[in-house]
């Protein structure tokens, strides 16, 4: 079995890999819900009732090949810090985290697949992977499922699908979600247009970060609403269409604001490039948004090198619970932004100092000598 | 006589040479206000008595020694932007600036000694000194004043001393006034205790940028209240000690912060640094703040080399005007903040990356590496 510490050590391999469009794709991500057949879900459940789905469920998951020495734990032998990592690795819901007796995670190695026993539903399993590739991401977790439904009877109903705790994940049990950068867009003000289209169409997006309408790092999360009267592969197909045609609409923001806004995003990549090199107290939501910043700079080739993968990780090890891990106590959230910018610092060692001579075509550079 | 376009090449001396405590006294200004015997004062007279009243001054002021190849004009004959020129070098009130036929001003070539003609009052001359010198301030407006009143009959009370427009000024006519650069007051919040207490004992203080209470850059203009039934030494000797004990408090705030927040006055200093350096949009208010923390790490030994000198310039050249007569035509709010951006780094090229090694002291670096 894998130790926490063993999974602390290593980001999870999306964060350090890249994938297919993943200059705006971050992640792919699919999550499939399931229960056992004719057990009450874990809401209703007494927790000796959980704790039996429990034992049920768990050797079986780690009896998947795919979880060869895996991490697996229940949550109550978890510190408060441990499972706040795991939620901030979105390797475990915020929900499932709070969980007592009867409640388990298992996950792979590689954290890119992770199993929440008991959460909303008895089993709620999900993949990862960077980059836009939701078919890839489907296909391993559905050999997982076929392996587990082979072991487990399922609650499947011959005319609704998989039976779900919660109706809106009646049918295919299935969330497919993908986590674009969309600086483009926030910037030129198209984010909120581009939003109310997603809706239109049946897909729900939100900011990954923040509260509300707030979308901290320029992150958003698009994830299909339907889990009825179609198919995985519809579903899937569906997004990954509306996804591409979002990432042409980003590139093309990025485009228009080098043409006629070269000196604001001068400005904004300046000041964020100047900022995580100098500051030595950085609130959270200030550091989000200057790595976005900083990783849009990357984009547009304002710094060489590869430093997407250190933002990619330092997004994640910003966070409050990985600080306090690293620095091996609990910290104050004033010590929190001390040691946040002192991590960035480090991370970012490797950054040049910017150059905009790329998105300085002449017609901009002469309106600006203009006298 | 001196041109304005001669006028504008040349920062004024104060501007540029260093004086005593210059570390935190940044000007010592000596005014005084004069009226003519028998004449209406300027708000109550009509236009011909201002001209008549300008063309008995303007004579005398221009034969005056230190008026030699001075620069005379006609507020009239000054367009809107060198007028604000004028008013953003301290050389010329805000409200001279507005006014109509009659008034004018006349400086000496170093811009140390500047005569407003039909302002509030007949004559309003200053004199200002880099640094804390507010008696050899006085002495050679003094010397001025002595010479002017052997040619022009002022207005004089044997019981009251000179007479002028509104009664605060009844006496010495004499404002003495020191521009001080106090972050570390501010920083830790005993700025208000201060200005109560030089209230207390008659003195005003004041921010020398922003509107009510708000003081940009950190700059606090301090005066005498006093024209009445005090000698001009008895002002001046009150004020130079109040401000001695004024730059104690400062240093003694700057101490204790280095002692107790190294790493907020580390994080402000590099924040500054970092964007005066890497902004390419900076609208004045932040500029002003910037530069302030950028002098005061000139002052902690944090910034080698001699770049007060640079940052004093920059508080003035930065201004509206100034950021017109260099562009050489009229500016938006946003072309403003461009090339105010643009101005502040080239001019502090010269400056190095910040060194922090003088301010963390031993104890401060073990409490940041406690674990």
């Amino acid at each position: 079995m894998m130790r926490f510490s063993t999974l602390l050590k290593h980001p999870a391999e999306w964060m350090r890999n890249s994938g297919p469009q993943n200059e705006i794709v971050m992640t792919s991500r699919i999550r499939l819900a399931r229960n056992l057949a004719n057990l009450p879900f874990p809401g209703w459940a007494e927790q000796d009732d959980r704790v039996d789905v429990m034992e049920k469920i768990r050797p079986a998951v780690e009896d998947l090949s795919e979880m060869r020495d895996a991490f697996s734990e229940e949550m109550t032998s978890l510190t408060a810090i441990e499972k706040q990592v795991l939620v901030e690795r979105h390797l475990v819901s915020r929900e499932h985290a709070a969980k007592g007796p009867g409640c388990a995670t298992v996950m792979n190695r590689k954290q890119t697949v992770s199993i929440m026993i008991n959460e909303e539903d008895h089993l709620r399993m999900q993949s990862i992977r960077p980059g836009l590739q939701l078919s890839a991401a489907y296909q391993s977790l559905d050999k997982i499922d076929s392996d587990l439904e082979n072991n487990l009877p399922y609650a499947f109903d011959g005319k609704y699908g998989y039976l779900t705790a919660c109706p809106t994940n009646l049918g295919t049990g299935m969330r497919a979600s993908a986590m674009l950068h969309l600086p483009g867009l926030v910037l030129s003000d198209q984010i909120n247009q581009t939003i109310q289209a997603a809706n239109k169409i049946g897909l729900a997006v939100r900011g990954l970060y923040g509260e509300g309408t707030e979308a901290l790092a320029n992150l958003f999360q698009v994830s299909n609403q339907t889990t009825l009267g179609s198919s995985e592969e519809k579903v899937i197909e569906h997004l990954d269409k509306v996804i591409t045609r979002m990432i042409d609409n980003e590139q093309n923001a990025r485009q228009k604001l080098i043409e006629d806004k070269a000196t604001m995003l001068q400005d904004q990549i300046g000041r964020a490039y100047a900022l995580l090199r100098w500051a030595h107290i950085i609130p959270s939501k200030e550091a989000l948004n200057l790595l976005s910043m900083v990783r849009l700079g990357c984009d547009l080739g304002i710094f060489t090198g590869e430093e997407r993968e250190s933002i990619n990780v330092l997004l994640t090890e910003i966070q409050p619970a990985h600080l306090q891990i690293s620095a091996k106590r609990k910290l104050s959230a004033e010590e929190r932004d001390v040691l946040r910018a002192e991590i960035i610092r480090t991370n970012l060692k490797g950054l040049t100092e910017p150059d905009f001579s790329d998105i300085l075509t002449p017609p901009e550079r002469d309106s600006t000598e203009d006298e």
